[in-house]
């Protein structure tokens, strides 16, 4: 017998999407450190969104999934001084579970509880370097566009991008 | 004898732009109140920065211009994530003192901050409101070049520009 490669559909239907529990943050930190596109500086900005969330900051939502163990994260929240504006501030999977529709079911999450909570749009921010262009596609593919840039935003030659979606 | 108005030359040499104090709050606050394109929800968000720069963040610089009394203030920081980019979170100068050079010597005071603490760029949000449209002008004659807009960001048809100065 054949063991053939699980299809996104599959794993939709076995994948699990639910709120953030306290003992998930062991292996959110183990996910960040395992995703190469993260520096210290990332890792620890990121861990303190995850303290806040599990505090209960309204500020920050965090969805993870799971298929025996963890295999990603999603953050977002409310824009600050906007009516309906929500930004995604962190979509994370694990590096040795791409390409298997963990992202684009993450993704789904946070634009259902945008649109649950009155939400009109959902921004995200990432950089032009070159180890995001599968990131940028992946937004690209989900039904995001290009709605600003900010040259030299994150330092010389790293500009930030912003993308947006109509919800 | 008359009284001519003063110029802002004048005024450049009599006003002391300086770090803020703890009793300075009172009268931010009210020069806050006293502007007309702040919500009730940007002087609680405003009064929170005020609170954290003066409980020590380094997230926050604040710079308060005074002639007699307190007429103005500015805070700006480093931009989260950034090497070099800093964000003008807040330029206020008390309405019953427009147009005296105020708003240019927090302007510089901040740019010169900035500069001190190895910045490379100072970017400034604004609205696309009508309202807005005297600041746009004042950031415009200071140097500063719209380099990007999110549409509907505040709310639909009210677009967020980020004015952007190379320092």
């Amino acid at each position: 017998m054949t063991s053939p490669r699980p299809s996104p559909f599959d794993i939709g239907l076995r994948a699990n999407v639910r709120p953030l529990r306290d003992d998930d943050r062991a292996p959110i930190e183990a996910l960040l450190r395992a995703s190469h596109n993260f520096s210290e500086r990332d890792v620890a900005v990121a861990l303190e969104v995850i303290g806040d969330a599990l505090a209960g900051d309204p500020e920050y939502i965090v969805n993870v999934i799971e298929n025996g163990a963890i295999t990603g994260y999603e953050c977002h929240g409310p824009t600050p001084l906007t009516e309906g504006t929500f930004d995604l501030y962190w979509i994370v999977v694990d590096p040795r579970a791409q390409k298997r529709g963990y992202g684009r079911l993450l993704l789904r999450a946070a634009e259902e509880d945008v649109k649950k909570r009155g939400g009109r749009m959902l921004l995200i921010d990432t950089s032009s370097q070159v180890n995001y262009t599968p990131t940028i596609n992946f937004y690209k593919r989900n039904g995001y566009h290009l709605e600003a840039r900010i040259h030299d935003f994150y330092h010389p030659g790293d500009d930030k991008l912003v993308f947006a979606k109509k919800l």
